[in-house]
């Protein structure tokens, strides 16, 4: 009986053990650049505990290179070749880069919304090859995967995600005008002092900047509303057989991971089931090696005895190391982040994007200065160099930002990964979702409520008014006749 | 030199150990009953975890005993005795459990205001005792504190920390109609599906109960803007000498940790200075005492044989027990959260304050069944306790809300023990702090903005119909004439 006692607790240990160290199945719909550098930390760290993982690459990609990716692939065939999405690319980078700033606001919208539409085209491409094949989805079926991680910024993640119906997780940096955080996530941000992304703008706005941010959202949304959203309803409602839209796919994401956080971006409203996991990629400097530099090619006369030229170098660690004095940047965010990390003072020369938002939010906490691409001259370089090394505030500021960054009580890479695992335990995190996604916009901001009780309010009026009218002229009429005669 | 080196290194290891181990100092304006119960928590780890901790106890007070207080205690002299707050409280709380229920929806909320304004007036003595008392703050300054731990349901914490010049943070549960948490903390909480506290709604409404809802934050801004509020600003302009409103000195807080959290409270837009820390009190449940109970008094002669009088119940204890299969509970927050973390069903008998809602949470997450305090008969309570023990989904609901309060990267404790240390270690926590302070309510609503280009469209309309008018009556009166003619 005590043997028999013994065995069944031993078991219940097992089952226990078993269950908290179970290996979950992972599926991945990455997006290229430097999204797949800051995803694959993750991937990395989900593959060292133990979980399965699948990466969905399209035969065009260039960072994601599907021999050397060490978990299973799954090869997205397109008809486009390398070069021809790479020439896509450039002329979208430079439409994105050097036709913009010669614009006026307005056309900066639509020329934004036209680049942003050109880009979804790509994806769409990619989208098509895997929800039309019908051999992959019955595999990825029978593979039973337990989570989904996508990216917002390449739509289709989500539409996978649904097709299999698993729960999903979004790595997410920006959209723009940040439409996708506010219709799809649900994510409060008062146009009054959250800035919009391409807007440039910090959280300190004159009167003229909020009227400014007002119209980029409330543009956005138009845009995005009645030009670029609605071909996507119809793809997704027709892929999954009912009417939907994007958005409302979108909205069923279990976790939002932003690559960001408040060492960083200005302190916003968020909702439970976004969390800020920027910098997940920082780590220690390695030593650097002792012959750091690659040469190739001819090194132009001109260059200074202090100056070198290198092909790739090992950017974290040089950050890291105790004599960086200053970090040249065009403001990615993952670069952003290591200087954060290593509290090193920034000169900022953003290109596209988020990087003109980003070098806004080093400006605005002391940290960096700004040069224009287009504008500037060698001596402009040369003095924002000057001022962020002998000008002791921005490396004090820098300094603040990793202190700030360090002191968190769970690490950004631990805090995505745990809600990555939660998901697959929970097979979601439904208890997160706000009931905003049961409303339609003019029920969320209570404009039916508003409406229904100005209608009460002048009906109200109305009849007060008919009534002194009618009263007026019941007794008035009398005693003006009366006063006639 | 190498030994000089060797020392050198030797006092940075032992600078840095000491600025990690820093001990902090405390100070803690409480608040009594179940708010001091929690709290207490915190200051034990606190105290545990080495820092200096000094509490502010009124003389009144009825759980905060100090003379049992294991910390410095500073006494505050106040004329009334015990005996005297003890009967004021009790009117309020009987007019807040049994003369509310009698009143209308408008009655309730003049009725919930006036309870307020009187409850908030005893706090005033509290306050003018500690304020007025000149040796007492030079005392306090000259212990150069911290930070100052406080809670906005009773008013002055902040007030005492601004004098002070000292970082503060809140822990909190709710105001009513979560005034302070809107119009101070900045919180958006949209009336469309964040019920307000003594709204009893859920988070799915219909149209008249979001009506309701937006009638209740809009009465209640209205009501403390205009009635409750405006004689703290004069007595906190007074007091600090120069003109100010609570609201702003509230603003203050650098973290508000809330009572509360997703396994509880409906999924809401938060901000980055808010943390919630609901349930940090909970803890594993000890084994029962061999004679648990006590027996006082005569045993009524109708008392079934398996019921059992006691003073004193070691309540944690109880629901931890794998024999316990529901809790009758009143519905305060904390009973609720040791029923949530032993994942045990309840009856809810809610009576005043964020009762109603608390029960209307469990009730919405299946883990409760509501009886009527004032209408309730024997057979209710029956019904009530055999639906919970004998229908499976109430406890299965409570383990599901179990499982989601015990899986977090970080315990309740440990990350309200991290910010209060956090906000020691830096001085503050200033880059969590919206922009939200430094706008007023329609500059943060954008309604400057709107009313601009409303203004800007209409004299748009009036001037092109204007022209048009101009136009018509230029050239379209000869035309006429002719026709005449």
């Amino acid at each position: 009986m005590k043997t028999m006692k013994g065995f069944c607790m031993l078991f219940m240990l097992y089952l226990c053990l078993l269950d908290s160290g179970r290996m979950g199945k992972v599926l991945v719909w990455p997006v290229d650049f430097s999204h797949w550098i800051n995803l694959k930390v993750i991937l990395e760290e989900l593959h060292h505990r133990g979980h399965e993982i699948t990466v969905l690459v399209p035969s065009q990609s260039l960072l994601i290179d599907h021999t050397k990716v060490p978990y299973n692939v799954e090869i997205l065939q397109l008809s486009v070749t390398k070069e021809t999405f790479v020439e896509e690319l450039n002329t979208l980078l430079y439409e994105a880069t050097f036709e913009l700033s010669k614009l006026s606001w307005w056309e900066t919208q639509i020329k934004l919304a036209s680049i942003g539409r050109k880009f979804l085209l790509t994806i769409k491409r990619v989208c098509d090859s895997a929800v039309t094949n019908k051999e992959l989805l019955s595999r990825l079926q029978a593979a039973k995967f337990d989570v989904c991680i996508a990216d917002p910024l390449s739509f289709c993640g989500e539409l996978v995600a649904e097709l299999l119906n698993i729960p999903f997780i979004y790595t997410f940096r920006f959209f723009y005008g940040n439409v996708i955080e506010r219709l799809c996530a649900g994510l409060p941000m008062p146009s009054s002092y959250v800035p919009g992304v391409t807007s440039r703008l910090t959280d300190q706005m004159t009167f003229i900047q909020r009227l400014e941010n007002w119209l980029l959202y409330t543009v956005s949304d138009m845009i995005y509303s009645y030009y670029v959203f609605p071909e996507w309803d119809e793809y997704y409602s027709k892929v999954l057989g009912k009417p939907t839209t994007i958005c409302e796919i979108m909205g069923k994401a279990d976790m939002w991971l932003f690559r960001s956080n408040w060492d960083f971006e200005f302190p916003q409203p968020y909702l439970p089931n976004t969390e800020f996991v920027g910098g997940l990629h920082c780590k220690p400097a390695k030593p650097l090696p002792k012959v750091l530099w690659r040469y190739t090619g001819k090194k132009p006369e001109t260059l200074g005895a202090n100056t070198r030229l290198y092909k790739w170098i090992p950017q974290n660690d040089l950050l890291g190391h105790p004599k960086t004095r200053a970090f040249i940047t065009h403001c990615g965010t993952n670069g952003i982040y290591e200087a954060i990390y290593h509290g090193v003072p920034m000169v900022g020369i953003p290109m596209f994007g988020d990087q003109h938002d980003n070098v806004a939010r080093m400006k605005a906490k002391g940290a960096a200065v700004e040069v224009d691409l287009q504008r500037m001259t060698s001596a402009d370089l040369l003095n924002a160099l000057k001022a962020v090394i002998n000008n002791p505030s921005y490396k004090e500021n820098a300094m603040k930002l990793s202190r700030i960054h360090h002191d968190q009580p769970v690490k950004p890479l631990d805090r995505a990964v745990f809600w990555v695992e939660f998901v697959m335990r929970h097979k979601g995190a439904k208890h997160l979702r706000p009931a905003f996604h049961d409303l339609t916009w003019y029920q969320h901001h209570s404009l039916d409520v508003i409406g229904f009780l100005l209608a009460c309010v002048a009906t109200v009026a109305f009849l007060v008014t008919k009534c002194c009218l009618l009263f007026c002229w019941k007794f008035g009429k009398p005693a003006k006749k009366k006063k006639r005669e």
